[in-house]
């Protein structure tokens, strides 16, 4: 589903400038710049109301944007306020804006009722201002529901399939290394949806043993907080008596449209963050190339084949505690948000 | 809409060989081609009424078509005149065929009733034939609905926004030349629309500026005329006291289907007409790359946009006036088609 | 028509390996493998019964299947074996399996019930056994029902205009060669639908010309055997005086969807089998190249045109006596399946 009142991330900060640019966010084209004079961000429908050539082709002029094809002008609230040739232009030649704000870096976009705006609802990532830590924003385009992105990570116990000879282990692979119980934890509290997975005497796969510079057993720990409409918090404890390394990496999932969405990920690191390895370039090459090669495409090729099979319903596993516990509170949200609008 | 009982611009006489094309007009598929003996032009449903094989991938043999596929012959009325094998064609074997007229270099297609063919409904461009003028005939293709394109040349207030820093000027931009008034008269004849737009005091782009040799300010005037389905026949006056020049750009636009358009563009200058800038390689180059880079990407945004936006209604402004007209009169001739297939 | 109870020829033999492959056959994604400890050939609905990814990313364990996602894993059968961290599996948890074998080289798929499973429903095809001849298979990919591509074989009269300066002739070429009269038998036989076409005194093209390596007038004679789905076997003789040359050419067609098909082709001779032109390496690219030039083009041009111009009615020449006695054929089995599903 997709949440009304909720935040949705459209754009890291730096991306934006005065030049505009167009971003679709849960099917409504939406043109994002910041005015020359005050550098203010602004969202807005990404037409003109005169003949609704798109307005991120036109430029910003002083604080406003002028449309390309024939000179009308809306200011930063998507009001028109000058049309070439009249002297004056009805309050109601408009189209509609959406609140923005910059936080963690991110630009965060408002889908709702303009009342209700709550930057308290923007999920907490202090460790990416922390100057102890190192943070990697990457940006993925996925041809998926966003919800099939979010349930990737959901379920981390792919990890140790998908991703065996990576990120990950053979941990939980029949008769390899299927003795390995993993603990898995969940509650939760206000909106969002927690677990802790606990996985001991696991032998990582060469690239996680490079970060937490070890070759022996680790306990890892995979602590996430699940908050609509689908961001996904995640700090990754790596220890055993050699070493201890932490990773929140943060996943902010953007419906495009029912079938593609906008994938955000922030790595955060508390270890080589001056000097050695990885350094953010590292990290950079690591995480496109393994969640471009290894993710998007399992993902990618589910909702095709839901697609061509005609949306069968699934099978849960035991790993699936957490995944079923959100798509619980999704429903229970959903529901809420009904009987609001119904009230 | 599409008209019926029209002539619909098909390609350049020059196109059409021996050798048979096909152009989708109006979302039918035509094949294109000149008889071998008599050099008679040729317009057919592009299928072989056998099984449907285009007749485009056959060829011409004498003054009739074969089919690639099992070697039945059409002649130039579409009937079957020879089966292989067989000593009979029914006179039902056939395919249908269009009336089709060369005139200014172009082929002209007629889709209605066969005995209301008129070659007086073809717009008149004398000047393509004058010696004294020289023509440049260029041939776009536009992923847009013809009536988005055609609607581009009625509202020529764009060619200062659009055009600011390529065939046009900066006047109408707030703050910058808005001072010169822009005066617009339009006035119907027959199934014409007609309109005179004069701007006084204009300082031009460098590359009109060029064509009219002078960088002082000059009086530009476009007088324009739409005829149906969507001919839009314009004469450009560019003068001063030092120069006045005149350039003909004559914009014929062809349905594909309801989101694409074949255009046809024709530019016929009255100066540097056998030597000096432009040459008709000047202008190929020029036109090309403006409308090709400027005009039709703004143009099939529009036509994504109304997809996208769920067809929003224009709000007209105070350079509409001759698009608002031609807009009407399309509604009057289509509500007077109307009544006469229902007389 | 797509029919139950019939095999559907999915691949070459050796095209198949403990590496996961997926055909859509009849708008069904599968996936195909063999095991790896016993090389058993395994065709399984193409999805996992957990989150529905598709298998043929997968890898194959002993004589079971990893799905990549999250590990579980299923049996020869579809029956799921193994979830990770799952001490049980409910027998419910499967997907579909479908019956394969292996003839003449190439892998048979059963779409139908499983108790009425009948080798006997194979095509023969014993030359493509024989040591004295030698056989080339090449698989084709066409954008159009397969019927479509099949109808293309029941007229082989084509052969004299779509391939007439490659494999064909110009015999029945109005005022080249249509003295020549063709002489078509057919006949039904169970299932099969028969014909032999005869064309006495034919000047071959350069290609067929040096097969029989004669330049004299031959006598060329088709035998064809038509049976469900859309196996077609042909024999083709070519004779005088001087030679003799028999070449048998099967074409086996497969639906992917209701509009593109798989195309496995086998062209084996009696001829130039050990040395001497053509060698296995000519005819592969002969016949890619004629076939994929001419009469892939045509029969996706077809498809297109049969959906452009709204599915118009053919209209059958004496050519089509063939083609005609085998769709009658398919309408008969189709009633046929019809009556028994009712019973």
């Amino acid at each position: 589903m997709k949440f009304s009142n909720r935040w949705y991330c459209v754009a890291r900060a730096s991306e934006v400038s005065t030049q505009p640019m167009e971003q679709v966010i849960c099917d409504r084209p939406i043109v994002l710049f910041r005015t020359a004079e005050t550098g203010k961000l602004v969202a807005l429908e990404n037409r003109c109301p005169h003949r609704q050539a798109p307005l991120s082709m036109g430029k910003v002029i002083g604080d406003d944007i002028m449309c390309i094809y024939h000179g009308w002008i809306m200011d930063a609230t998507g009001q028109c306020v000058y049309i070439p040739g009249q002297d004056n232009v009805a309050s109601s030649v408009r189209v509609g804006s959406y609140p923005v704000v910059v936080k963690w870096g991110m630009i965060w976009l408002w889908i709702g009722d303009a009342d209700k705006v709550d930057e308290g609802l923007i999920p907490k990532m202090d460790w990416t201002e922390d100057d102890e830590q190192s943070s990697v924003f990457i940006r993925f385009y996925v041809k998926a529901d966003y919800q099939l992105m979010a349930d990737n990570l959901l379920d981390l116990s792919h990890s140790d399939f998908l991703h065996a000879s990576s990120f990950g282990s053979q941990a939980g692979q029949r008769a390899e290394t299927d003795h390995i119980k993993a603990e898995l934890e969940t509650w939760a509290d206000e909106d969002a949806v927690n677990s802790v997975r606990t996985l001991r005497n696991v032998i990582l796969s060469p690239m996680a043993a490079a970060w937490a510079s070890t070759d022996q057993p680790v306990t890892r720990t995979h602590r996430t907080r699940w908050t609509p409409p689908n961001n996904i918090n995640i700090e990754l404890i790596i220890e055993n008596d050699e070493n201890k390394v932490t990773i929140h990496h943060d996943h902010i999932m953007t419906p495009e449209t029912g079938q593609s969405c906008h994938y955000f990920m922030i790595w955060t690191r508390d270890f080589a963050v001056h000097s050695g390895y990885p350094s953010d370039e590292d990290v950079r090459r690591e995480q496109t190339s393994v969640i471009g090669a290894e993710d998007i495409p399992i993902v990618e090729a589910q909702q095709r084949n839901r697609i061509r099979f005609n949306d069968p319903a699934d099978i849960p596993g035991v790993g699936d505690k957490f995944l079923g516990a959100v798509h619980r509170r999704i429903a229970e949200l959903e529901k809420e948000a009904k009987q609001k609008s119904a009230a």
